[in-house]
């Protein structure tokens, strides 16, 4: 059977029963744990389904922040320092991850209370995951406020990127799959994929073919 | 082995390549066909990598679109109407979904080169995809315009949900993999995906419980 919603009745849905609702919309959400430090050096760890590619060039990435949450110390601590890290969910510290969105003090860091590892690694001022095994460093490009519902959109570039070689194919593209990287639903739900297929670039006269073998990853 | 990227390997790849690379990096992403019709009518489809969750009240979604790309129309038709809707891809309609992506003239409607069919429903004005499981109907609500790359974020209101009883939990959560939604990689690859868990809301000092029995999506 299927279900009709109109504004009316997503309004009259309890608080809670909503937002795991509507978070469920937007269909899969990418999971990463976005790393960061204040100015003093001490660190802090938050899990976000909002990171999304922006643009390739120059490489941009941009994620929500709502700044009466958790997230409140890694948006304070990139405006504070301008780096943050961004760092692949993997089926290893997904519950470590999740664990990182409780309300813990700011006096202590996440890394320390889900036993994820910070790294520091090239210079880089902001800590990685080391469990992570797709890691970016990302300078801050851009703040945009969102008045509709008071969140904001935080923009950085990519300074620097870590993956596995094995997981490259000829043509650029990273197999985040093979590497292990999870999908996530909503608020709580953590998923592992499977390979349908990659597509040819399409044109309106060219019938689609399977790339998956021209480009290896 | 582990490759490590600084911004000028990136800056130095060809383009093609780097925007592989480069949209493989923010994890799995959300696929979705946006319908829209201009003021006479006539419609257009195309698919979208960069839906999100922005906020549940009010219920926003959010996209972005490169006005130099087959996503103009797409554009121009929720500006000059108001309305559009969101449709998750599913493993029936990926081919097509991607076919979408073809440069075809504002004169042939994407729905009609790629056999999806269009479905108007409760007096809304955009066509939802009929072959879609999960339709969501909105009302644009803002434009920002990012000037660092000359991307625009679309901001709109959920006005219409339509999706099984069946993937529907009691909290609200909505099984979009039991819809049969796929998540995508990159800007050609389709992934089914299998549930991991769905984990409790974490507390600092409470370990994280399952939740999937509790609540049966």
């Amino acid at each position: 059977m299927e279900l009709f919603f109109e504004k009316n009745n997503i309004i009259s849905l309890n608080d809670r029963k909503r937002k795991a609702f509507i978070n469920s919309l937007s269909g899969f959400k990418s999971l990463n744990l976005i790393g960061t430090a204040d100015a003093n050096g001490s660190t802090n760890l938050a899990i976000f389904n909002s990171v999304f590619h922006l643009g390739a060039n120059p490489a941009l990435m941009g994620f929500i922040i709502r700044p009466d949450s958790v997230e409140r110390h890694t948006l304070s601590n990139i405006l504070e320092t301008g780096s943050y890290t961004i760092n692949h969910v993997n089926s290893h510290i997904y519950k470590s991850a999740h664990q990182t969105s409780a309300r813990y003090p700011k006096t202590i860091s996440e890394f320390e209370a889900t036993n994820l590892n910070p790294e520091f690694k090239n210079g880089f001022s902001a800590p990685f995951v080391k469990e992570s095994v797709i890691k970016i460093g990302l300078e801050f490009r851009q703040r945009l406020d969102i008045a509709l519902n008071n969140t904001i959109l935080i923009i950085g570039e990519i300074i620097q990127v870590y993956c596995p070689a094995e997981c490259m194919g000829n043509d650029g593209f990273l197999n985040i799959e093979k590497a292990g990287t999870l999908a996530g639903i909503g608020l709580d739900s953590y998923h592992t994929t499977t390979l349908v297929d990659r597509l040819s670039y399409a044109k309106p006269d060219k019938p689609l073919t399977s790339v998956v073998t021209e480009y290896q990853a």
